[in-house]
């Protein structure tokens, strides 16, 4: 019997520190050797010219999520994973939602009830806390975060979600004494209220109008008092979506501080502004639909300062925030009363399975940074952020064999008819990319090869983490 | 018949930019001459040796308004102006305060009866909106600016006070409309409620534990957001009694981006302290509770940090925040539940007559600012923030004859036992300064010479002013 | 006889603080009254619907002083003084140059020959040590301190005129000593010459490279050098002609530190860009040479910051830099070496007659400063830094009477045809502005009216100053 | 015949950022193999209850230095070498130093020369520029960066290294144009010299006046003037033994303009204060002279500072600065001139043997740093930022077997009766640690084990590096 089951052969292996060729050989899912020549295994794969990557995790998607009355999310688990194995990724995170008035156990263990058997790739649940009850704080949730969901997020804005200050600081006080990791959503709703109001009362109600709703003081206050909050309860606390360089300054203050203020920032805030909620290429201004996510991306000059904190080291991870609605379908972007104001177009663009090859792109190709930080933002971070290191994030003896074979030459063109997600549209349309995954493997299996999906469904597995230290 | 009512002879005229040696005349109550020798008047005052400086200007206080349950203000406008006038002052503002419920316009104007025929001086009110409806935001409010009340403060904390953000959004925008003068108390209400529960449940009520449930981060946090909302409306606005070099940051930062950010800052500031609130110098912990205001005095090396603000122009005023209880009362400080917890310690000291002494010994004396500094942040800025200048505020023809003869080199120790407020303490109780004022003289009348009140009742008017350009 | 040998009557008198209608009543050259009425007067002037502001003071003016070998400044003390009052000044400081390896004392004495009998209004000299030997240290300069020069220059760049970190040390340990005040023209030689020589092997030696050689990091670090210089031993220091926000941070840096870092600024910072220096408007790039001065002008968005540190208070003063070179002439800007580069192109550009006029136009008429904030630039700052207050820079009792009737709604256009100064061209050639000086009087003489210089020659003196505290 | 010489069996492998348990496989002085289990090797060490680590590379030490006259550095290349490896490091970096009027070519070889065959483990040299004449800049620099000596040092301090402005300016400009690493020590010469000779005048002349003639003021301008010159060329640099708060300062704000800065601090900084300098511990002030070094250490707060440096990524490497001076010696710190004053005490401190224990102990065993994160500060970001790396710096196929196996449990006490290097005293006497290096390994040779050196003599290289990137 061969001593491995699979062996990578050939090709170069870059983790978030080192770069160098190897081989890899995997025995039952998992690394069991990395050497100068490898050959004693049942299957061999050649890399030869590819990288090999620790295969991509995306800490920040959404899946199959209740949204507002008579939306529908464009992605169930099948789909989504499905997508996220194309586009190089091996581990997804997704959000179980507490509805207000509601029980968080049993939401979660609903949400869980999708995801078993319907995943292509393994998913790691974190959940939003609506409700913090006194059942919620005193029991759910110390008896969730005790079974593995270690990670949940609050909203500071959204009017089914929003937590006023106390509930944030009671949250983030049973995170601390219960060692949870905490994900802040930070815009300010009364903020967003009051432009809103605004803006419908001054007729402007197209899409852009969600831009100007929503400027970057809105971001930056709320990133102040989320970070305020977290030095009252001595918290490290995770800030997602950064958009603009007005919150990345509170974030570099706090740290300067000495505060621990993690950070996270999306593709669409790199290569998309503020313009494109215009319908930028377009005569109709409803295509600015397309575009409108929360927070909104930014003027063409606030990318530069998102690269900055990215290379700097500000960021700590770069995630797709993948919230996907179809487009031209009455249940989603061009919903009746969408047309009548950008406050009832759902928040939210797909991004799961085009995440890498921008980043990878824009970054690594466009010589911004390093491959070893590439991988760093995609993968090793978000594991080591939400307990799932050191079983992924990484290659090294012992850690699944969740894995990506990287094309750094090749170049493609990014076209929603290529694309697996359940969404009608992808924001990158006609967007060129040098990069790109040809291969991932989870777990020690093959899932994606060459744009398709070849790994059977249910391969992939809800995952439950212990207590970050 | 002479040409002047009064001369003023002798003195040293200061201002807020100018130190010479002058001649007043006053005639009407006005100044009328400022000249190298004036001599054609019915009375004459010799200001020898003592500085001329326009009477002080206390935009800050509290009088005869409504407190908790039980709790009775220990001042009304007879013994108030009493004390501001033997303290060097010609023109203090309280606020009246709208009741949750009631009409602004009613309380207004119920305040303003309070007043009409009971000063010794001129007096000019803010409101305090607690319950901005739309009938006080629609109606109410622009009415009373229309009339001659031309500023109010909003409190982000207090429970029978805190407005939301979206209420100070709507009062901010209100008065950038109207061209009102919007004050701002930024403390924290939710984080303040957090760890209040927190302190108490961990025992720590004494009088010491307000000091703990007010942190810097919860005044920092509240001037970010408070900056953040008139960022967002475009609104110029006052931080009151700013207390801790934290919260001073935001301000410094606020002005570096272009915002108009006024602030205050208080005596208590630069020379008290946290442990002030342990009871310091008495075995009772209940004695803490003669120095419990919020926010609270903070760690002694804050005081420099404060200073430091003084000389470099980022405090435009120097406020008592007079706020009297009597200690050693069931209506006051030791009232019954306040011995239970220092939530229920009512919050304020009395200062009124004794900040322009503290504030010119520790200030102009001591070598840390100059005389001209002095009656910047002690007249003129008062009076050009609130819409009393050019009637007062300065030195000029056709000003109120507003003006305090100070002697710079009297020393004094500051005692009870001789101070004419309504409270049965004094903070700065054996405090010894350098620099006393002497004579104050309101409108031309001599109210106050060498510590006795002498001027009628009634001699000071309510004041209306106009709205600010 | 007349109680007053002038009044001026109806005019609204402004100081760094105030601004009230009121008369003066002026004898012997000084301020003896302010009233509501003063008519006893040998002389009336009417000053109705004009500004009796302070007579502006010019703290930083270049006059007959040596200049590189074949170029001939353009001015001599008549001419500039003549052009002064007629743009509204009452005082100006030019500074006697110590030549390297000459004694300070002669050079000193010389220049001030130059001046005696020949100016129409004050003047009071500073000095400029190039070269300081231990004689200069030891015993020239505390003795001219004692005589009156009370304040210095160094330089951080010129050939000529650069002293390094030492150099700089050992004066500012004197000036610390001695009470003196000390200036410091804050760019860096050895980066200006790394660049020239960059520039003009590159090809670049059009009177553009000026600018290109000497970029916003050039200046900033000289700011920090000096700033540190300056804490080491404890000195306050101006840093004179900040041109750069860059610059301008590293001040506010310095000063919320609590360093005394005061800061000038000129016309040139608010109103030309760098452009000017390609020859804006013009075909032959020569004519940038008109607006070569160090540091030079920035990018137009730079304007805005210096504004901003106007509004502020991040800067004192603001003079002219008037340093006067003929154009069209083989001793200034075009003479022949002029024309192989850059480098030869005399560094300076005229503005004595027209920095009030600038200043009032684009501040007070555009709305960004106050009328008060004005006189506080030009004047009123002037006279404290530099210890000619008491006696000259406000409108007070004993001061002298220096002032200048403003009109401020008349509309002008600067044009080289109307200006007195000794330059061949103005680089405000076709400015608009509103707001004009329409008469000067100097102690207590006009001597300037509508434009014609009316006063005698002779009738400015040199003023000695006292050390200040 | 085995597949590996030598297997590492059973311990724990660290890199800079992954942590998991694993064999080695080492064949031909690399490494061949990471496995779960791999046996077949000619020699296996149990490393069970061990950590595995990169070996240290330490790239900032002073070796047989040419130094002041009379004074004899401690340590030639066999004892250095020695100290270093039974420290646990695998590859030092001293430097080459022009002499003022000497070829820096013939200066560079002749230092070779030295080396070669006496280490015991490997060398790379850096450069000290003190001369930079045409020859050096045109020829001789550009010929030794080809020939591998890739990075060089320049000084902004010391009588006999000093460069003037200008001069760092070419020398950044050449390192630009050949793609040389430079480094740079961030002191101001002529702040020093007014420093000391202010000191000396007053008497101050114990070792103790060492700190006081460099406040960090000293080191905050120097780092300020050399990252402007840095912009000003557009070059990376590397600050070298960043020692105060205010230095970090600059660095981070040079960084969120987006330059690149990189940062180097030394053990002492974070163990050392300037009261050691007082002759802590002892009656004798000359006891002081053991912990002179420049910069000197600081405050004690400031050492928080330094850790908060090291935990939020602004520095890039600790190095020993090891500079090795024996005390008790004529010609060391004790030279009798030395007695005199401090300014002939010389300037250094052994450090090469204690460094990684001690970052451990306090960084890692006392829970401020990750593992990883010590990994990335002791070996892998220098050889990064040094051009060793991927032959040194890391664990992966095809490196250099040059490793570290530590027991982080072990408790020692450092005692210079047990140390290596030639001063006769270590500034860390008695000082305790928890984790210890027990054996080195230098391409795939054990050369150190449990406090004995047991490689040979010459087993050590000099390498010779690429430009980097």
């Amino acid at each position: 019997m061969p001593e491995f089951d699979l062996a990578v052969r050939g090709g170069t292996l870059v983790t978030a520190t080192d770069t160098f060729p190897a081989d890899l050989g995997i025995r039952d899912g998992r690394i069991a050797a990395i050497g100068a020549r490898i050959t004693d295994a049942a299957r061999t794969l050649d890399a030869s010219g590819l990288l090999v990557l620790p295969g991509g995790i995306d800490s920040h998607v959404h899946i199959a999520q209740a949204s507002g009355p008579g939306i529908v999310m464009a992605d169930d688990f099948a789909s989504a994973t499905r997508a996220a194995a194309a586009g190089g990724n091996t581990c997804v995170m997704p959000f179980a939602l507490q509805p207000r008035g509601a029980s968080l156990r049993e939401a979660t263990h609903a949400y869980r009830a999708l995801a078993e058997g319907q995943c292509h790739i393994d998913v790691a649940i974190h959940l939003i806390v609506s409700d913090p009850t006194p059942a919620v704080l005193g029991q759910e949730l110390p008896a969730l975060i005790a079974e593995g969901y270690t990670s949940f997020k609050v909203f500071m804005t959204y009017d089914d979600l929003v937590l006023n200050d106390r509930q944030i600081l009671d949250v983030f006080d049973l995170a601390r004494r219960e060692g949870a990791r905490v994900m802040v959503h930070a815009e300010g709703y009364d903020a967003i209220r009051y432009m809103t109001e605004k803006l419908e009362k001054a007729g402007e109600t197209r899409p852009f109008g969600h831009a100007l709703s929503r400027p970057q003081v809105v971001e930056r206050e709320a990133a102040h008092r989320a970070i305020s909050h977290a030095e009252l309860v001595d918290l490290p606390i995770v800030i997602v979506h950064v958009s603009g360089e007005q919150a990345m300054e509170q974030i570099a203050w706090g740290r300067e501080r000495g505060l621990k203020i993690h950070a996270e920032t999306c593709p669409q805030y790199l290569t998309l502004t503020a313009d494109h909620m215009k319908g930028l290429g377009s005569d109709d201004p409803m295509e600015g639909a397309k575009y409108v996510c929360s927070p909104p991306p930014r003027e063409a000059a606030n990318q530069a300062a998102i690269w900055r904190g990215i290379q700097t080291g500000l960021f700590d991870v770069v995630s797709s925030d993948h919230c996907p609605f179809r487009y031209d379908d009455p249940a989603g972007k061009l919903n009746p009363k969408g047309r009548t104001s950008f406050r009832w177009v759902p928040n939210g663009i797909p991004g799961i399975e085009t995440r890498l090859p921008i980043l990878f792109s824009e970054g690594v190709s466009a010589g911004r940074i390093s491959l070893n930080r590439f991988v760093e933002l995609t993968a090793t971070n978000h594991a080591k952020l939400y307990g799932l290191y050191p079983r992924k994030g990484s290659i090294g003896i012992g850690f699944d064999a969740d894995l990506t074979l990287w094309d750094p030459n090749r170049r493609e063109t990014i076209r929603q008819a290529n694309l697996h997600h359940g969404a009608d549209y992808t924001p990158w349309e006609g967007f060129s990319v040098t990069g790109w995954p040809v291969t991932t493997i989870a777990r020690g299996a093959i899932v994606a090869e060459n744009g398709r999906v070849v790994g059977p469904l249910g391969h992939g597995q809800v995952i439950d983490r212990a207590v970050s230290p």
